[in-house]
């Protein structure tokens, strides 16, 4: 099947999730608004960084499929599976928005939710990227051990985020914030098989 | 006229439906996160059936048109409808997750409602799968006896659905989840005019 | 500029609006489901009313631009007025659901906004056609005399919306009914230009 | 990588935004609604003005992007804050429509925060347009003294906003019709490079 209906279904679904974050904002006439704005701070940083991961995760689906020289529905099902995670962020994004400041163990379980919805998208980005490589499903020829260097790289971030699970035993906002480091790292080094078509399209 | 802007318009609407039905998620502080988590699971329930099921709507829909050669003004306004249905999903979803496990009557209609809505998503696929057959409009040579399969067989849709708002009045819960198999069955077994586009694509 | 773009733009609000026309649609556990459906039937008129409105203005526009060769900023301008009026369907269709079964005058003046909002998409719609036509920028070679036969049949439209506010003194629900059987005549009976192009493009 | 999925991401961002602007606009039965449209004109002037600024905006990127031959990673970020500054846009408008009636700090507050915005468009806009010029990833040859001048044009912009921030200390009304009347001056005056390009794509 085409890619191009896959990229623009995926690029709706990104679109729509990243800008319906905004609705969480909220302020109401009534109280005073600076103060109603400093308040709300946790549902600013849930908001900030939400916007971060998903405009992070658009560039490396963009990434990903402007390597695809076709896709069959397997890669559609998983990619599925990394919108479905993606399309919970707003959710996510809204409970720590809301519990952030909160009771710790409900701080603690916000961020770990929203950690769960990172590892889906980690784990469905390894599997569509091992359904392309393994099926020769690629636009460029890519050496078999770049390949396996681009999938183990990828199998790192399945790895970090039950990590920083973790780390929100202690601090819930140092976890939140660590996703965003993770997914702006992954973004700021491409895969060697993104660097090699970007430089094959030059 | 072109396939292209049906697919365009289809994508943006189901990629806003699958999108927006997360706005049925909702957390509050005041209450402990995990206790709200635990009491929402018909919330839930219907969120992740919802999901699958327009996605893989998508990805038939996306399996439809593949084949057409062109659309008519028919095709367009029976497309109309089927997204008119679709579009229905994030108020029969809320409905269900509103009353699955309050009274019996209510989740009984509850899950009637989404069911009526499912029926006329299957009404409409068949009725664009006749119109494209009938009229030659597909891009594939598909022989007569193969067509006439394509079509049974999305008419065994339109029968399981009403069986299905039958069972709801014995378990509401499990004529939900029938959708839900029902929908991902079709998924698997592709219709024979699917399968024969999908090898002469390679 | 590309007409591509345009389209673009158009297919994804007019998708969004048909799509979050939902959202009107709202039951809560508590009261009966089956109650609260009966005594919402304004808010379900409104919708269906709504979504066949947006989906034929989606299929004109789709044909309406499906002539043009080019698009200069004068036709994107307009096309934003149009859009603009099409965005405020949310708002007039909740308007006539919240009021349409109420006080007499508050049911009257909520559908004659909404008719307001109908006649500034049909003079949108007219002012585009005119400017493609005057500036010859259809793909299609188009006879002196058609065209103008299908800037009055455009006309026409201007002139009933007012008429239908006028009919919205005597019964709000005929004024509304009749908006949409405006818009489905205009469906059934395409313009001659856009004839035309169907033919010329088979 | 390809300029095309870049517009579609952003058409989705932007078509989305400008049409959930429209969920502010809420009347309620309960109140007679001519009383409820009047008192709420703060809300309709934000939404007015908001609708304006983002459809010129998106006028503006169709027109920058037009140019573009290709875009490297770079122009995707600073086209994602970009984008974050117009997401804001439904919270700001929310709140210019909650407090324009309420306290003058308030008001000035809520203005200020939306020239914020405004100036962030500015600052990505800029950026992208020097990206784009000293990459050579233009599509037309662009001499270098009207490529700096439409870098001065651009640049003018950036001082603008801040300056009507200040004027929302004296009228909060006055500075947000100015943000819409420098938005639609920077639409009418086409910057040189554009106005290049669409003639020489004619």
């Amino acid at each position: 099947m085409s890619v191009g209906r896959l990229e623009a279904f995926s690029d709706g679904v990104l679109a729509v999730v990243i800008t319906i974050l905004v609705l969480e904002l909220k302020v109401e006439s009534g109280a005073p608004l600076g103060e109603q704005l400093s308040r709300q701070w946790p549902v600013w940083l849930a908001y900030v960084v939400s916007f971060v991961i998903v405009g992070v995760i658009w560039v490396q689906h963009h990434a990903l499929f402007a390597l695809a020289s076709r896709v069959d529905r397997p890669v559609l099902y998983v990619n599925l599976v990394l919108l479905f995670a993606v399309s919970l962020v707003p959710f996510t994004a809204s409970s720590v928005g809301a519990f952030l400041r909160g009771d710790r163990a409900d701080a603690r379980l916000a961020v770990q939710l929203y950690g769960a919805s990172m590892e889906l998208m980690a784990v469905a980005f390894t599997v569509i990227l091992w359904l392309l490589l393994s099926r020769g499903a690629l636009a460029v020829d890519v050496p078999r051990e770049r390949a396996h260097a681009a999938l183990r790289r990828f199998g790192v971030g399945i790895a970090v985020y039950p990590a920083l699970m973790l780390v929100a035993f202690l601090s819930p906002v140092a976890a939140l914030l660590g996703y965003a480091v993770v997914v702006v790292l992954y973004a700021a080094e491409r895969t060697p098989v993104a660097a090699r078509a970007e430089v094959s399209r030059g």
